[in-house]
């Protein structure tokens, strides 16, 4: 999978790069990520990539030529799909993920300040994406996510273990409780179930307690 | 605003506060950022801060004595809170954040691998938050998401433009095209209303395509 960013901050992206999974990823050419800088193709003498809007009103807005000149320069793979980063797109969940992880190429467009001369969207038709209904500063954040999201889906990516627990997500529900060493805590004891190695109990257990712990939390999952 | 962040991988959070509007907020003491490490805090004579689970299962879980001795380890503020960011608390959005915003300081537990022993739960009490229904490799991408914005809302962090900005998406409804110069771009004309200089019309047009671009995208958030 390669992801290309098309970003005025480069650095935000590359200096995420440098850890965890992702690093390994990168490392071992499953993944790759490269990154755009739009200020590099403006045509405008003072390098300005935003202007003010027309018909008034706060703030700057990305300027189409920068942008639609470096997504441009960018190398399309055959199998590719482009996404902007918007408040304006479609919130982020398990499925877009799973449905961007089908593609060979993911090139991101990541806005800032009021956001994006419309034509950049009517020359480039990217598919919008939103990380949620709140507001951020620019469309790194989300990018990352993004791109923390699919690459654990490529084969390759994650470990054996590490699989099983995205595969547990899947299918909607929230996750149990977990216990680990040592059997008491400031007096909290680790469940008896957990402890007496009935593997049949502890899935019900298990079970039980998610579905308890969505319908508390997030009845909207079980529709 | 104090943010004390508990991770495994403080350089991620450092490294996002050097840059746009979190740089200017931190260097002018509006905002300050600060890592706590669990890794420093546990009694492990091999430095582990996890374990397999009890019960069975794939995957590591966070230890609590490392977690709740890190956490303990935070000098609180009075008027301060704990949230968890974990994919099983509530979702993210602008409501939260202005909640989040109320106080002085914002604790900050980030997770990695199975999770989280139970008993950090019900030792701490945090509030718990998700970015949103996807699974990401640990807390360190939420964590940032959340200061970004939450750092938006506090006075003397944006500027007057910016903060306009905010107050535009907080009606609900999804932003209206933004255009900027030239006038024409490959044949793309910026649209004759915004260009008349007449300031009713243009608003009554941002405003119809605020309806519409909502009505086609996010129907949700109509409701």
């Amino acid at each position: 999978m390669i992801f290309d960013v098309l970003t005025l901050f480069p650095e935000m992206i590359e200096n995420h790069c440098k850890y965890s999974i992702l690093k390994r990823a990168i490392e071992s050419g499953v993944v790759e990520v490269n990154t755009v800088n739009p200020r590099d193709y403006t045509l405008d003498k003072h390098k300005k990539v935003d202007d003010t809007p027309y018909g008034g009103g706060a703030g700057m807005v990305l300027m189409a030529q920068p942008y639609v000149d470096a997504y441009e320069s960018v190398k399309k793979q055959a199998n590719s799909i482009t996404v902007m980063l918007s408040p304006q797109g479609e919130p982020m969940n398990e499925k877009l993920v799973l449905d961007l992880a089908k593609y060979d190429q993911i090139i991101m467009l990541c806005g800032h300040y009021e956001g994006f001369d419309e034509r950049i969207r009517d020359i480039i038709k990217p598919r919008e994406v939103s990380l949620g209904d709140f507001v951020l500063t620019g469309g790194e954040l989300p990018a990352l996510c993004l791109i923390d999201a699919v690459s654990r889906k490529i084969e390759g990516t994650l470990g054996k273990i590490e699989s099983a627990h995205d595969d547990s997500f899947a299918d909607g529900l929230l996750e149990y409780p977990q216990y680990t060493k040592p059997r008491e805590y400031r007096g909290l004891r680790v469940p008896d179930v957990l402890l007496n190695g009935n593997h049949k109990e502890i899935n019900e257990y298990r079970q039980a307690e998610r579905i308890k712990r969505t319908k508390e939390r997030r009845p909207d999952l079980l529709n």
